[in-house]
């Protein structure tokens, strides 16, 4: 029989409301700024270690410069496709840890429309950022993306 | 002519934050589970006597454990197709009842990514549930699906 | 060398989650209004001198009986080309302002369902929306929205 017990269950009592809203507008913004091409913005939403997994592709050298330059090559591509691309995050389940950190798991959708008005979609994929709190500002720490595709193989 | 009385109005002066972060943690955390396969724990997120109604496919008998059964039938044809699904719920209607019960009346989208990266939608819908709070927990008491064929009937 | 104050950032001291929670509650109840055809609802979410700019096809005249004879003509259209039509607005950017407004910048996708199930989105699109509070209700000063083919030119 299910029980309640076995569930990932949300309390009502104190939900953290002041994180909520944070990690929301977080993420607003962190995509708004990769989607309108200011990849030095984007990189800048990461700490200055900040590290970037992507599978099955590898790990980026840890730091905004290397993030900010990778990102830079992903538009450039995009734009040589002819495209607008949207990253559309959304389903976040926000986990705050002990040590301070916020894990966010959240589902990844991106839009291609192109000129024609043809609009397709990337693979989804499912991303953990960890998030963390420095002098009162919300930074990623790391992300990792893990294409739905790799759940096929 | 059409005057501001008649629309369903969003008052700013106390909106109730704790249930607005609580049912958007709850729906995030809910399809998680169902995604990643743990329909155990996604029938969990139901209560004891969790009602399922599916239209026009009809409704389940009450309780945790045939959801859980009916789930596990869906995840297994998702899985003989060959993709990943997703559900995207989106448009979060929260409306708090007098008797202590919330609906919420949201958008459904429902992704799927094929091993060949091709991803397609599965006819959109819309969702309306009853969440009841027990012992200070989040619980589905009902969930009624209305996909939007039946709409072009 | 990226930096973090170059970036938009997002500071968890004092979010106004009671803000947060009334945007997102206003889009949901708006867009249902829309989706289920009720465009004077709708209309009545706009201020009486409410405005609505569409790129490229041009800005209509102001007022809410303006809006709901344009929105009445865009669902006819929908409904000719049998599909049910569903806005999904996302990664909401909001900006309060020094005079009480709020700019609202958010995603547009909008889904086609027909009634042999397929499933296809118009062109997306950014959309930026100004607030403005009236006697403790949220009312939609502006919208508006540029496709994102326009970029593509």
């Amino acid at each position: 029989m299910v029980s309640a017990a076995a569930a990932g269950q949300v309390t009502t009592a104190r939900p953290d409301v002041a994180l909520h809203a944070a990690v929301h507008a977080f993420y607003a913004r962190q995509i708004h700024l990769l989607d309108h091409g200011d990849v030095d913005g984007f990189a800048a939403t990461f700490t200055a270690d900040g590290r970037f997994f992507h599978h099955p592709n590898g790990r980026l050298e840890p730091g905004r410069d290397n993030i900010a330059t990778a990102m830079r090559g992903f538009l450039a591509r995009a734009a040589a496709a002819g495209v607008v691309r949207h990253h559309w995050f959304g389903m976040f389940q926000i986990d705050p840890g002990a040590d301070g950190t916020i894990v966010v798991t959240y589902y990844s959708l991106v839009s291609h429309t192109d000129a024609e008005r043809k609009v397709t979609l990337e693979p989804t994929g499912v991303v953990q950022d960890v998030l963390v709190e420095v002098d009162g500002v919300l930074l990623n720490s790391s992300r990792t993306v893990k294409p739905d595709t790799l759940r096929l193989r």
